[in-house]
């Protein structure tokens, strides 16, 4: 695992199994004519110096024979830190020569960080000839973060050039995700966590369901948080009023918002220890500013917290975030009424050695607070190896069918419609056996608009679920969330309206595209319950993936793939079945009809 | 009251008694070659039509013709709405020439709007010369916010040249917060309100007990939400990498983001309710538009909350926010774990006649939602009238103490700490009839360090309070709010260490400075409880004016005013007392002594 930035360079050896231990690490920093600093890890001992090492490239090109030295032999592969990925990368990368030419169309997205790690690359492949390199960046956990989070409300020739929001510390903010919820005990797909990561760069990151749904960097490390030199958000009118008033040019402002910003330029040190021990000594500068610091974090806390519609945990992470129990207190003080409260005692006692998580949330509160340290290195060499794995079976065909908008009802919901003791009246069969659709329709209505004639299905089910397009949902005028069947807390409300009454009840989603199947043909094709898999629709020049298809397997399915009609629109598939359709990755889609 | 802006001008005359009535309202825009177009309403009739007014100078010169016309006489003052006050003017103030110098040279922070607010000022005092002009500031109600939200972290020499947030549409956050808790019943100073204004520009603002605690427009109207034509917050690295990419200045960078952004640049349209019929017949790109302007706001009120440490009320106001039931629906969902639910017939069924203030939370929510017309004429007018009212009586001496941090505990406490059935022993008698500080001491401890040998004070109390300053609140390394004595709902823990035990407890508080006194030299002095006045202490040079200084009447109670340390040190009075004070204002303080 090589993770080289602009000034310095760290190595780490990982054996990975079903855990990943590091059996040796380097790092080496404070480049000088002909010389650095050294601190080597090998066998639990430590040991710190002067290497004759004028520059980065030295040092690796060193690495073999140091290796050697310390009898770290058997590379299998070289993971590769690479900062920024931008749109094209959104997952861990084998490094061939074409993979690199399109990082190196990036440098204009991280012009300090990415050069840096491409030099890595091109050493590496100089000195380990034989083995794979691989890609792990920054801003591939962020693949998942929708549009009206990525999307700046500026110019469209801007955001054709490549403006938007990436966010970076991903492989961060994932592993201390995946570290929590160990701890916790829960499915990461079940947990609402705010990834606080604050080291000398700092970032915010909401990660919903397991996938990175926000974060607080942007297109660059500037946007967000207070850092140890960088200042985070700003008034974008700070650009002209400093030009009209200072008469600085845009290079020179942002070199002052990246190097001279933040912590630095509230107290004159970019070093939050020495920052609170001033501040416990009445320096009102360094007081100020640590007040600014969690007072932001706070905010983007709450933020995160109602973008994603509640909170499990909050993780801290980072130098700051492992270190300091004032600045932890300080940040989640005043979030009591969201259930966020911390124990003094925890908090203070906070112990990180062999990866610990400490819960440190006082007892009864309602939200986690996990400390923990992050561990990038070994997450890259875990998604190293994970890229180099063997891959999942050859794709098959498996038939599509668009599912209009529809409606499940409860017991309650059919009475309150339809009037007391009322029985739906199955009319068409579905394909899924046991399944119909009824003769009766409904209408829902939203804040914007009603949909009349809305089918329902039966047989009744406990909940009631109502299944809409995404387009439904602007209809309506209600933000219906994409879920999976079933997977009702926290859905919004519609009114339904039958000929005896209405009833306004949750259950409102846009069903999140699904494979139903039996266990016969998932063994066939290499599915289990619960796996996500990609599925490739149409043709190559106008074909669309449909990445995160869930498996459902159950006794006696019908297998076909259900999406709804917006996704239908995208990929040209029309209800009655006239879709161009050819195999590729994992599956083929065949068109047929339901209600 | 004259609302002069870049390319309109608005004119309201109100009688302003115990209520505000709108008596003439005149709108003059669209100025072209010697004509514009007019609207003007007076005792139930409005006529629009074309007026013969080159532009906004000549229709302003007009006016005391055009008010003859509709027999509207008797005018007392002319109330200018103006919209940045800078950090000189954090009240509505009368204009002199040296106060519109003043404004003048607040310029640069308000290049379109101060010069248009100024050219109406001049020309009122040409026409109306008998008449008192006062200047009503849309910066004026975020004077309150504190410095960890107004200061940006970026270089001294930026902040020094003026660049802090200042906020905008004060005038209108102020009214609609007045109006929710008239609605509400309840006093606004007990109420944590998020205040969302949407219109073609759109803010939202933090109104916490009555007060501006933080707002989502910066220096400039640009930052914060998607609004119309402008952007809100995008990353600072924008303007580096667009004039790389693009090649483009700073002026044009920031040309567009006010001019060409927002639901423009995303939509082809600033009008929403255009972009939300397309949204409802699929148009993707008004689809993501409306979901990002949903989402910015949503994450702004989760922000806000978290900054006040609750919320009871949201309040929407502005074209969108008063118009757009499917708007306050999107914003809202999703925030159901805060106790924020909309009702949907209420949603719905909004009038908003006769400054009506609907309630649409659902039954049983936590958290109010309220829909109110903003009323930013009146306002400026009953804020006129204000200005112009008697002032309150002369300054009067009042005796000042410093409170050195101190604890006041309960019986529990006192039993945790010394052991049960234990009695605290008076040492020394305090002022304050009966109270007295014990011969006891105890320790604090928090998460950055401990405070040693903190003084008692008695008779014991229902409920411990913990009184520090800011500074001893850096050296526990907790954030302990400013609060009256007794209002401990929500303040930060700490641990009390005793020789017998110790406890962690709430009511950690630093005490806002008030005054002591008693019936009768509260009538002499002209205070009455609960009112805030501002105290002057110190000489013309080195004085500090401590505003807000909370009024307590109690029988038998000794007049003086308590200050902490801090604000002791900040106003160079040593406790053993040797200020140099001089009378200004309101109050002399003389310097005492209290344990």
């Amino acid at each position: 695992m090589v993770n080289c930035g602009s000034s310095s360079l760290k190595v780490g050896v990982f054996e990975v199994g079903k855990t990943a231990i590091e059996v040796f690490k380097a790092s080496y920093e404070k480049f000088e004519a002909g010389s650095c600093s050294y601190k080597i890890t090998r066998g639990g001992k430590t040991e710190t110096g002067e290497a004759a090492f004028g520059d980065i490239a030295a040092a690796l090109r060193a690495l073999p024979h140091i290796l050697r030295g310390h009898r770290v032999t058997e590379l299998d592969a070289v993971g590769h830190r690479v900062v920024h990925g931008g749109k094209k990368f959104r997952t861990t990368t084998i490094l061939d020569q074409p993979t690199i030419e399109a990082i190196k169309t990036l440098t204009p997205l991280a012009p300090l960080h990415n050069p840096a790690n491409l030099l890595a690359v091109h050493i590496a492949q100089e000195v380990w000839p034989n083995l794979p390199q691989v890609a792990v960046f920054d801003t591939a956990f962020h693949s998942t973060i929708p549009p009206r989070a990525t999307t700046y409300a500026v110019p469209k020739a801007w955001r054709d050039a490549g403006l938007r929001r990436f966010g970076f510390h991903g492989t961060s903010h994932k592993y201390v995700a995946i570290r929590a919820a160990e701890e916790i005990g829960a499915p990461l797909r079940d947990l609402q966590i705010v990834s606080v990561h604050l080291g000398n760069g700092a970032s915010v990151c909401a990660v919903s369901r397991g996938e990175s749904l926000d974060t607080s960097m942007g297109m660059t490390p500037l946007e967000g948080l207070v850092m140890g030199t960088r200042s985070g958000d700003v008034d974008p009118g700070l650009f002209g009023f400093l030009s009209r008033q200072l008469g600085m040019s845009i290079d020179e402002i942002e070199d002052a918002l990246y190097s001279n910003s933040g912590l630095l330029s509230l107290t004159n040190s970019s070093d939050m220890r020495s920052v609170e021990d001033r501040a416990a000594k009445g320096d009102a500068n360094a007081q100020l500013a640590i007040e600014i610091y969690a007072y932001r974090t706070r905010k983007y806390i709450g933020a995160y917290a109602a973008a994603m519609g509640g909170l499990d945990a909050v993780v801290f992470t980072g130098g700051i975030g492992e270190n300091s129990p004032s600045m932890r207190r300080r940040i989640c003080d005043g979030l009591e009424f969201m259930g966020l409260q911390i124990d003094h005692e925890r908090n203070q006692s906070v112990e990180l050695a062999d990866n610990a998580a400490p819960q440190i949330q006082a007892y009864g509160a309602k939200v986690r607070v996990i400390v923990t340290e992050t561990a990038e290195q070994l997450m890259i060499a875990r998604e190293t190896a994970a890229a180099l794995a063997p891959k999942a079976p050859v794709p098959q065909p498996v038939s599509v069918a668009v599912s209009a908008r529809h409606v499940h009802l409860s017991r309650p919901a059919v009475e309150a419609l339809f009037g007391t003791g009322y029985q739906l009246t199955p009319a068409v069969p579905l394909r899924q056996p046991g399944q119909w659709a009824a003769s009766e329709r409904v209408t829902l209505e939203g804040p914007k608009g009603r949909l009349e004639r809305v089918a329902i299905l039966g047989p009744e089910r406990p909940g009631t679920q109502i299944e809409i397009s995404r387009t439904d949902g602007f209809a309506l005028g209600i933000d219906a969330p994409v879920r999976d069947s079933g997977k009702l807390d926290g859905t919004p409300t519609v009114r339904l309206i039958g000929p005896a009454g209405s009833l306004e009840t949750g259950g409102l989603i846009v069903a999140a595209r699904h494979i139903h199947t039996n266990p016969d043909d998932a063994e066939r094709l290499g599915l289990a319950d619960g796996m996500l898999v990609d599925v490739h629709i149409g043709d190559e020049e106008r074909g669309l993936v449909f990445g995160k298809t869930l498996i459902r397997v159950g006794a006696g399915a019908v297998t076909e793939m259900h999406i709804d009609t917006d996704e239908a629109n995208a990929a040209d598939i029309r209800v009655n079945g006239e879709g161009s359709l050819v195999p590729d990755l994992r599956a083929v889609a065949v068109p047929s009809r339901e209600a």
